[in-house]
């Protein structure tokens, strides 16, 4: 139906399960993406960007893609996940020589506009550092209240994975968070969790691969690599999709249960720097601002990815 | 065997959980209690001080109680847990008029004196705020490479409990556990996410009770109390039996099981005060200073619970 | 001598202060002014943005204001000094209907543009919150190296003016203020400790009156209710000069002592949020990364100001 | 005046300066010094108490000297003073070999026991790390109400010492400060504000040993020692007589300006650690918890100083 399609805008920094965010959200007739604007995060902004042209000329996808914002908003030493998403950010799938370009606009300007000029009905959802919505927010106040939602990957209420508090989107930028998570919009945060409970094991990236297109071989690609380094770096028999989790959400959302939570990023301190403090059992007192993802219906989950790919054939 | 009995000193805020922990330590043959030393906790000094007398009243216990510190070392505002535990800190059973007397040493110089008399032999297990360890420490730095081991309740690697971020016994005195878990000696911690797993439902009560001695009746009637709060607060059919797995893995460890984890606590920040920061995944690189419990065999939890009340048979 | 002429986008929030130094800087020969930028900070944009295009319309000067952000990156509750600067921002003075607008562009975007278009002989001169700057670096990184100095007014390292720690300008946008120091340009920083050195009397105020022009008059109005509120809030029998110390630097460097000192800003407490750490002693062994001012030539300060008062004749 | 005699425990970590405020509080008719408590600070306690002893002896004083805490109470990176007052922390004089030893009471005891058989009328003059002072406090809350008044030498509210934002004093137990300035009771604070206007210069160095005893000689001795380390470190032609401004203070309060402040220590930052927040402009609104020292009456002061040390005679 028209009126379930979902304008978004995807905010990533691929990043192996950005391009499978990417994967799910241009083809279901559900997501109307408007376009991909790219961060620093797993890589530099360099390597991203070359990273989302990569995967969209190999899909041959119809979306433009921007780049935006290169350093966090305020710490000055960067970090990068290259531990896990090796030295060009996508390692693992072989591509073409790269003739897609990006587009001249910058992000932060295309998210600024695209909201401006829209009716209240855009999504936003950030995959990545969340530098460049926080920029386009505190460049453009009145988008605030145009953002329709902001479904995003990033935080834990539980363990961190770059530092025990902390995970690496919002450690990344929490500064860039923090203000997301104050803006007063509703957020719905898909954290480690959740994210934890869609490990990619083996069986399910040779079913994924069995459909036989071209999304479901770099799928399947993608993941065979980053199986690899989650098992190095946590031990893990499978990575975790974290990314792909928001995409699931908004064309299937029955397959994540949320709970209402009000959520503050520390940024105060420097061991607990990005931590997002999830008020679980409503212990402060403080209205929710948020709605954070506590558990994935994995078969459902799953089945909608599959159902993603298969839209390649 | 002989060399299997451990001597502990207890420290405690009695609190129905405490009172536990003294019932299961009393009269085990693998523990031989050296004494009790009371903290403001749960309660005001004065209260949990009494609360302990109490209980070693009501069953003869031939231990000694030392009243020790009534405020948290450096933070000025004194949190207590009234809404768990009552007006009185143990609400629910009933007393007779208290003659027992709390001994003249205070508990600080108790377990100085203790430990400094002793061979190295003493391991020092606190359930409540850690003030009187760390005060002891302070005042007599010696003492440190004389405790055999501290094995605590206390802190949490996933949610907390009187904040997002921290668990009761760590906030009410946060700058004395991060004396503790600096300290050089090995720490084993019962963290929420351990405690968590010793909900004590409402057919664990009964099936205590029907064993039918004093300390079974005591227990009983602590836990029909404790439950109904825990379910207010936060949710749950039955309250988490937080001080007694420390005794549960001083009599049987193998069902506790824990890992070896860095653990920090946080107290330079305002949201995260009193944050335990372990690290699960050993991100940091830095060198496990603290064995957390992760997994409890319930089985075998409750079994040791019931063995030590037929203590009193 | 043509070069000596110094290149300057003015970034203020007039502002009493604010007001004065563009006065000075727009018609002194040794300045060219390529823009008037806005922030909020002693009022919100709307006002400091309508108070500069009042400056420039009474006094007809030919130089282009430009609006910026009006909110500080991170921290979400805005301060303004109401209580130093009155309802408008600029109370005291009147000004006839206003006419003059600012430029279509974006100030962080002029700030951009021009330090791109430029040969790296531009200088910053900030005399509010760091916003406009701080955003400028982090949308456009390329433009840091294009800086020839930043010549602000803010910061303290004896008493601060809105807390014990903290000044104003920094206060206010703490973050932006670190992004700046951080930078890796050189800062020169006009803190409370030189500009508390340039009260401005009464005597001072009717010596500049007696000029005699419009430019004279505007500053003897300002400083006349500047002097008012000054002495309200801290007892003094005038009010400090603070931003006109910046341009005052330009022109006659000789009348401002500076020392070279390592800077940091406070971000992470929140009592201390927005201290400039000066390290005055070279105690923390640091490469110095600016130039602190500690003492102020009054003689020859007050003699700059008439100067530049005197070229509206 | 009998009225007039302050009955004072003098907490200090000599060092020079303290040495100097042994000398001038042990004879002065207008003060009854109770005894000498010795903490860590500018030497580890072994030696502090070493040279609290030594002065003693050498000058033949009656008055007990106390050892207590050797370690902050919290921070667990113990720093000391020895760039300023060298390997031993009283370098310079000779001393015989040492007889005198301390009390077998621990100075935080003798506090204690001290407060509370008292009638409320012994004042603290700590110039040194506050650990026993605090300890004492946390040991024995009860104390707090005796104490008359706590004259320290400590802190700073323009520069600092070990950082640019704080004291050594300070810095050595911030959360010990912490529990002063918080106890409640009034506080006199002789901080670098005002210890950095009683440089003792060479002149005065010969003024005092002109005098002509054993104590003017020891003077004399100790400050050519200390003038040399702060000549090496600050710069200055002499060394800044901290910790005899509380002594003099009490003999001579004419001598030295006060303002009354509410004074908070920060604990909660990594680079502010330590530092006073004094809110000299009263800023804050938060009623004065504090007399913070802000001019020396430097013709008073050095009278005092002599009048001390000829009584020697």
């Amino acid at each position: 139906m028209k009126e379930n399609v979902r304008k978004i805008i995807l905010d990533c920094d691929p990043g192996h399960d950005d391009a499978v965010a990417i994967i799910m959200a241009a083809k279901h007739p559900m997501i109307d993406l408007l376009g991909i604007t790219i961060v620093a995060g797993n890589q530099t902004l360099e390597k991203t960007t070359r990273n989302g042209l990569n995967v969209v000329q190999k899909l041959g996808l119809d979306v433009p893609v921007y780049a935006g914002c290169g350093i966090p908003m305020v710490r000055d030493r960067q970090i990068i996940a290259d531990d896990i998403h090796g030295e060009t950010g996508l390692d693992g799938p072989v591509f073409d020589p790269l003739t897609r370009e990006a587009e001249k606009e910058h992000a932060v300007d295309f998210i600024i506009r695209t909201l401006m000029e829209s009716d209240g009905d855009v999504t936003l959802v950030p995959t990545g550092p969340l530098t460049n919505i926080a920029m386009a927010m505190r460049r453009e106040p009145r988008i605030v209240d145009k953002i329709q939602e902001i479904v995003l990957m990033g935080g834990a209420y539980q363990l961190g994975n770059v530092t025990p508090a902390g995970e690496f989107n919002i450690v990344a930028d929490a500064e860039a968070a923090y203000v997301v998570f104050n803006s007063g919009r509703p957020v719905v945060m898909m954290g480690l969790d959740l994210t934890r409970q869609a490990l990619c094991y083996p069986e399910i990236v040779e079913r994924m691969r069995s459909i036989g297109n071209p999304a479901s071989e770099l799928f399947a690609d993608l993941m065979t690599f980053f199986g690899k380094t989650q098992k190095a770096v946590f031990g893990w028999e499978g990575g975790p999709l974290h990314d792909p989790t928001c995409i699931a959400y908004l064309i299937n959302p029955d397959c994540i249960e949320v709970k209402d939570m009000y959520t503050e990023v520390e940024i105060r301190s420097e061991r607990c720097y990005g931590r997002t403090l999830c008020d679980y059992f409503g212990i402060t007192g403080k209205e929710p601002n948020s709605k954070v993802a506590v558990k994935l219906d994995k078969e459902g989950f799953w089945n909608t990815v599959e159902e993603c790919l298969k839209l390649y054939n």
